[in-house]
């Protein structure tokens, strides 16, 4: 193994090396509490070490986020790109392909682009809350078999199995499989106020700003553009896992670009959350709606930002923005 | 709040842009388990989707470790710098300190090292395994009060009230105290072995390389150096969390510089830790222990790698390892 895991992008104009103004990395919101009553534990917590009592009796900071940066040089004059991650995952998602290309964030920071590559409060660097005194319920951790079906990536085998049919035309490396479950990690299902809070926090340190968002954060860009659409001044949802329910007081005014993969007649959830996604896109008038197999792009499985034609996707991305 | 939220090394000869063959992340190690008989959870993975069945019985990557590389430009005639963080911490430790300077994975880059930063199994974007089933145990999280002491920031408090008085001659920033709890993360107790496996398994990929370990890392880097003297060419451990029995058939062999901070007399159990990690050094040529205030640095705390005098600490690392 050679001390160059992963091949720059080598298409003309994008080699050579990067260069970046400045990279580094934060928190952001959460907040303080404080646990009384918790009996204490007595634990070794280095081999050889001395035996310590913890006391879990104190104060904790919960639900902050982490996030990084790597800044392009020279400075773009246009705002940066936030990755926002889907469920399950963290910001590793944007970072490579399973099969070892370079991911989204490597693309855009070669493109110009500041970027902040975001871990989802309770994910990755984030950290989490304890259980059940702070967070009551247990973290939810996805099988292989149910991320081989629910990203699209094969059609679903039976119960409990994993399907060995990938779709006859997917743009997923299916062979690199194992490289997506090993990026998986637990996530809860009972954090959305806290996760949307951690992202409107990053977003009042960065000033406005481009949100970028995959599957379950497509419902954390929607809602912050909502809210602040101050501070966040596009949106690109890639196949955001729901449409949330808007208050109607106001009009969505961001420019959103919403990219749809294909297969999604075979499964059982997605054609409903489609024609959520055509009525959104229907019924706002910055919304544009781009569903790839009906553009002439076939076989894109859910992880759209890590198939095979990724970076031409990524190409129409950069074109709309830029737009 | 501008876009560059941490200014850049000023020294001369570090400034301007930074300059980076690659940059990527990928996980390696772990194994694939498979669970059955577990209930199924109905659950609402996101606000305004169809409610999913989660069936828990099937396959799980679990134990892998993640690792994100920043490659510098031009390419180093010596081997890459891997970065191994401290109990309760993910990588964040090395990329920034609490008030916002520049941390060691940013002064090694820009001083021209290739750089791996880990999570380590079970922490950051490596993610977790279920517990009870996979782990047994729940995780340990740091109180505040409890990082502040055994970080040696300050004298204990009460027992469960953190101490509002930091020794006299700290370099720790107290002021960001804060921000140093936000990077604090669960740890489990129950996982060495699965921790030094993925780390065993990084250094296969990357081939013969530097360690660079603080507190519960020093220990794995430790037994990395012993168990792959082919691997591990030099150690920096920065005050380890304590000192790993290993075989005495024979001899340890890396060169290996421990550096320690002040403040440990008051400590109840950094006396016992420093005789023992004395004795190591005396014990082992290639080992040298370098104790800051016994050198004429004085206030150092456990955190030598976010103190004020931080990047000093650093520039002996390097002159060592360049050495």
């Amino acid at each position: 193994m050679s001390r160059k895991p992963a091949a720059g992008d080598a298409r003309p104009g994008r080699a050579g090396p990067l260069r970046l103004r400045d990279m580094g990395a934060f928190h952001v919101g959460g907040r303080e509490i404080e646990l009384r009553g918790l009996p204490p534990r007595e634990l070794l917590m280095a081999e050889g070490g001395q035996p310590v009592r913890v006391d879990p009796n104190g104060h904790y900071r919960v639900e902050q986020m982490y996030a990084q940066y790597f800044l392009a040089d020279p400075a773009p004059d246009r705002p940066p790109i936030l990755f926002w991650h889907g469920g399950g995952m963290t910001g590793a998602a944007w970072e490579t392909t399973p099969d070892g290309r370079p991911g989204w964030l490597h693309y855009f920071v070669r493109r110009g682009w500041d970027c902040y590559l975001c871990d989802a409060v309770e994910r990755g660097r984030s950290g989490f809350a304890r259980v059940p005194e702070v967070w009551p319920e247990a973290p939810v951790i996805q099988t292989a078999e149910d991320i081989y079906e629910r990203f699209r990536i094969g059609q679903p085998g039976e119960a409990g199995q994993r399907s060995s049919q990938p779709y006859a035309n997917t743009r997923f490396p299916v062979e690199a499989f194992d490289s997506l479950v090993r990026q998986m990690v637990p996530r809860w299902t009972s954090t959305d106020a806290a996760v949307l809070a951690g992202y409107l926090a990053l977003l009042e340190k960065t000033g406005p700003a481009i949100v970028v968002c995959h599957s379950q954060a497509g419902v954390f860009g929607l809602r912050a553009a909502h809210a602040r659409p101050d501070l966040v001044r596009a949106v690109v949802a890639l196949e955001p896992a729901s449409i949330p329910v808007l208050e109607s007081h106001r009009p969505y005014r961001v420019p959103t670009l919403v990219v749809m993969g294909d297969n999604m007649d075979t499964d059982p959830r997605w054609p409903r959350m489609r024609a959520r996604i055509r009525g959104f896109a229907d019924a706002h008038d910055p919304v544009r709606l781009l569903s790839l197999p009906e553009s002439g792009i076939a076989g894109n499985s859910h992880m759209l930002m890590m198939d095979r034609n990724s970076l031409e996707i990524a190409d129409i991305v950069h074109e709309w923005l830029a737009g």
